[in-house]
């Protein structure tokens, strides 16, 4: 592809999100750039520096974000609806909004695998916020974030678990009597962003257990603790 | 203690953080004051709010500080070093390079608990951090803490495993043929933010164990790898 090609292609990008492409001079494209290629592409630079940042920034951006839209929520519940907004979940569905394979560059066998597709959106997504931040600042991130962020929240405040399906299942299983869930949790891959480098057990008495996976600890657990649940609600449903 | 004199004290610290004074109203010494009310005091408004935004510009502060300080570092290396400048112990120090007890309001249960001086002292240097941002921005906060991190940012480089006791004691227990440790983890307190929430054993075939505590599993684990690396030292030093 031209590079003419390629800044033509950022500059729809740049539009699309809601910014003045009068902002975009060669520094600027380079950094929309960066963040799309992603390291399977075997180019450089790549999107790994801008991921960093961009978890980041969208920590705070979030954090700001709820303070504006929920002045009156309580710490501990701002700290569950963050888990939330800036998970690895909530960035793929953000790079899914975004249509961000459009505009990415990732190598063939990433583009040949699908279960690795929500990765690198996520990723990518990340990045891209980062990049963002560099060209135009906290506020256009937050301009930018605070509509996809407004639903998500919403969804997330309907539940009556805020998502946590740790506390479902403990509730569910102190009020059936079998006591409190056992979580085991070990590394079963060294590689830091691999979104199955956790795998989490959890047991219930006499004969309840499931799996799960993530890229953290937490997240490896709620998932183990999500599959019960839908066992359950699986088993009432056989029985019912 | 009078409206007035605690105005007069919060004007002194803000100077003592290298800022102008013309910039404090109303609003900004009741930012600051929220900031360095502690939630063990009963005052309200207290900590807590400013002290999860404050984590979140820590982070991003942490993330440009290292970005600008070392352009050329690997992002698996910026992680690590950026965990060292955002936790809780760098906190801990941050409050008593500032001496924040001067200026805080605790309750007189906390004020008579040594053990937990460097808990508070890391809570109300982050909420410090939550108002310095909100009353001055991205940049304050960063030109107050680029000279801290300056300093803890060698020390962490100049130590060959730049604070990580895991990546030590898996290196050293493969030189002797003892294979891998083996950690476990488990929660012994629900209290967010209790700095020994999580207890971590770390065993050494034949029969070398040891413990830690700390606020995340993370954390707890490599205290335990810490206190087993420290009892190698001390046993090969009466060896010789």
């Amino acid at each position: 592809m031209q590079e003419a090609n390629r800044d033509q292609q950022l500059r729809l990008l740049w539009i699309e999100l809601g910014n003045n492409p009068e902002r975009l001079q060669r520094a600027e494209f380079d950094c929309l750039n960066e963040a799309l290629t992603h390291t399977s592409s075997g180019l450089n630079p790549h999107h790994e520096q801008l991921e960093f940042l961009g978890d980041a920034v969208l920590r705070l951006a979030a954090s700001e974000f709820i303070a504006t839209a929920y002045p009156q929520m309580p710490v501990g519940e701002r700290s569950s609806l963050r888990a939330q907004l800036v998970s690895d979940r909530w960035l793929a569905q953000l790079g899914e909004a975004i249509a961000i394979a459009q505009w990415w560059r990732i190598g063939p066998k990433a583009s040949g695998d699908p279960s690795a597709a929500a990765t690198i959106r996520a990723e990518l997504s990340e990045a891209l916020i980062g990049a963002v931040y560099r060209i135009a600042g906290l506020q256009t991130v937050q301009a930018w974030l605070t509509p996809h962020w407004q639903t998500s929240a919403e969804a997330v405040l309907a539940d009556p678990y805020r998502g946590n399906s740790k506390s479902a299942l403990q509730e569910w299983s102190q009020g059936q009597g079998l006591g409190l869930p056992r979580y085991s949790c070990s590394e079963v891959s060294q590689s830091h962003g691999d979104p199955k480098r956790f795998q989490a057990s959890v047991t219930l008495p006499p004969d309840l257990s499931a799996a799960g996976w993530g890229g953290s600890r937490r997240e490896a657990e709620q998932q183990a603790a999500e599959a019960l649940m839908a066992q359950l609600k699986a088993s009432s449903t056989d029985r019912a």
